[in-house]
């Protein structure tokens, strides 16, 4: 059973607070031997590599196998159905749209004293994308880190997807192709986020690393982190729903149950102002448990984690949604947008009952990359910025550093940096000859 | 002596490649040390950042002098003299209003199919900023951190400066007033970044932390990511000068020599398409070095890590520079715009004659905390986005959930993700009814 709480109740803050900390991944401690792979990628490049693959997915490679052959996408690519075809190129094409709006502008100008400033946007060279193996690789994922890669200028985009016992995951194959990958992979785990990083023989390193992964390859990302730049480090996924009751209760309990089914890590709340709504959730909740196709995981999920929490109104639920700080945040409420002017924390919001988070997740347009385990505080999902940097510029004229040179030298003096202020007075000693 | 190297040469490349593979800071291992502080702040919180301040800092405080007390702020801040509050509220008021203008805009719209699509940014709620005490106690570096967080609209903005052995720096807490610093703790090392994410009685957590630190603070930093946002991790200075032989050769000492002297472990590279000119900076960084201030520190910086490159042209001086993907980039030549426009990786860039580097470490406007050790790469100097995090969007009108909801519907299903097709089926059937 999930947890039902009430802001009436006496003891509900203390009951929130727990919900609030409760760590949900009991992530293994696999950094010893994370740092052990990484120092062998780095020593043995494709030897270490081709017999950590060998171990970990029971895959005999060669260098000249590490990489799929053209010809080998073509045969995969040729096995997907002509709907699953269309449904992803609709998806890539929102997503593309999307993120183009995202493209950042340049700036420049000249202020009051003279001096031209501004910045200029310029994209990342390389990156390398980690789509996971087995169960849980997923081709919207591919499309939702590439695209953005590509729409920023990314001249070299790589994929690393591991095929454990040879499996390959054809519709992969395609969204990467879709999307304008350029090299794919067949390796996984720590050895190829250390071979992204680091390079081997076959492998070229590149400058930024992004995708999710299990417990090895985020401890590996982090490891890198500083020698390339990485995304961010992902958690099992969220959700809270936010509904009044004029919503159907069956469609509030799929949504819940759509992260739910994702992980038995995963969570999914509602808040609603309605108690009566909350319980006939649950009920609906309970209903499709009983033949959802992954209702082992779904069920755990919510049980141990899932939570129907009843407020006096709805701006207190949103008050208790900005606590949360929820990955994906439905508003299913007769006018979102005005609630959603008060919601200050959160990955992605869906607006309105039309907007199931499934949406989001493969066709939307937005990323469906992004800041889970209340993250959403301090970081945003993935988007064209991630593979993007900023260089600043700024020109001074002679008159502009006569007005605001001497400021610079005297704190210069002030922090004891004498060529620092050196460096601007041999300048202000020309001018005033 | 600095390495002399020409593109002309056979052996420049593998003399190139080890110039931009050499480490330059040989950071200690810290790690199981700092684990160690993380877990004693979160197990005894105030009691034990007490004790580490009185091990580290040879510091006796209290849970009520941990903070410092606004009567000690104007105590300390009136000691200030005239002229270098002035320039230190010249350089804020600069630094303020570039940064103002980096506030992105909020984007809403509605596409083909009626989806309204678009995001909001947010500020972070609180964030703390780290100062480091002693030497390196930069005023210059409050701003810098501070104004970016503050203009992104940071409601709680605390500093943790450490004053070892009791030594306070009038300059930073007059920089921490003029940026709007909330709260002031008089703490550092790991044990202020722990007390920082994770709280203690006195010390609120924050949701993101920057600043730069020594060791200590950065390993802190790297383990405590997740549980809140941090900035880089920074290593030592660099800077790039491309210069043609139109330069006074002393200016261009001077600004090589003003990275140089922040550390031993800094690196100034001149890059020259004219060697009489490459000698001539490297005579006068000489003449500079017999009496420079810090001309221990600058000379070991230049003996051990500078570098003057001859090239056969400016494009070429180009090219490496973006290999290099230098923090600080100065282009000293008659036509700067045209060649920044081939620049592809720099921190900031700093162009033509009238524009040493130094203006941009502290009145020029932007900010002077920038991607060190190559990572401009895939990195960005600070900036209010830093401070601000990103929700997506999205609106589906019952008519847009029909055009795109099937293709969702598909893409779940190739995914075996039944409840998140089943979300999308349910409305679908109700608008077919």
């Amino acid at each position: 059973m999930p947890v039902f709480l009430s802001t009436a109740d006496e003891t509900f803050e203390p009951a929130f607070a727990e919900l609030l900390s409760t760590k949900r991944e009991d992530a293994p401690d696999v950094d010893a031997a994370v740092a052990a792979i990484i120092a062998d990628v780095r020593a043995r490049g494709d030897a270490a590599v081709l017999e950590l693959t060998a171990q970990f997915d029971r895959l005999e490679l060669t260098p000249g196998t590490l990489t799929f052959s053209e010809g080998e996408i073509e045969e995969q690519i040729a096995k997907v159905p002509a709907e699953e075809r269309e449904a992803l190129e609709l998806a890539a094409g929102r997503i593309r749209a999307y993120h183009e709006r995202q493209m950042p502008e340049d700036a420049r100008w000249t202020d009051a004293v003279g001096a031209e400033l501004g910045w200029r946007w310029s994209p990342v060279s390389s990156a390398g994308l980690y789509v996971p193996g087995g169960l849980a690789s997923y081709p919207s994922s591919v499309l939702m880190n590439a695209i953005p890669a590509k729409v920023a200028g990314v001249q070299r985009l790589a994929v690393c997807c591991p095929t454990p016992g040879g499996a390959v995951n054809p519709l992969v194959l395609l969204a990467a192709n879709l999307a304008g990958v350029d090299t794919l992979y067949r390796i996984g785990g720590a050895q190829a986020i250390a071979a992204l990083a680091y390079g081997t023989e076959t492998i070229r390193p590149v400058d930024k690393i992004t995708g999710p992964g299990n417990a090895y390859v985020a401890a590996a990302k982090r490891r890198v982190f500083g020698r390339v730049g990485i995304d961010m480090i992902a958690g099992p996924s969220e959700i809270l729903v936010i509904a009044d009751r004029d919503n159907d209760p069956d469609w509030i309990a799929l949504d819940l149950m759509s992260q739910a089914e994702h992980d038995e890590s995963a969570q999914a709340i509602l808040v609603t102002n309605d108690a009566g709504f909350g319980q006939a959730v649950a009920a609906a909740v309970d209903a499709r448990l009983r033949t959802l196709g992954r209702r082992a995981i779904a069920g755990a999920s919510w049980r141990d984690y899932g939570a129907v929490i009843v407020t006096r109104d709805l701006d207190e639920a949103v008050a208790l949604s900005n606590r949360v700080a929820p990955e994906h945040l439905e508003l299913c409420v007769a006018d979102p947008d005005t609630l959603a002017e008060k919601i200050t924390h959160a990955g992605a919001l869906f607006l309105g009952r039309w907007t199931p988070e499934a949406i989001g997740d493969y066709v939307g347009g937005p990323n469906h990359v992004l800041p889970t385990a209340r993250s959403a505080r301090f970081s945003s999902g993935l988007s064209v910025l991630d593979f993007l940097k900023r260089t600043t510029v700024a020109k001074m004229s002679p008159e502009a550093l006569a007005a605001i040179g001497p400021s610079a030298e005297r704190l210069a003096t002030s922090e004891s940096l004498e060529a620092h202020g050196l460096s601007v007075r041999a300048r202000l000693d020309r001018l005033n000859r």
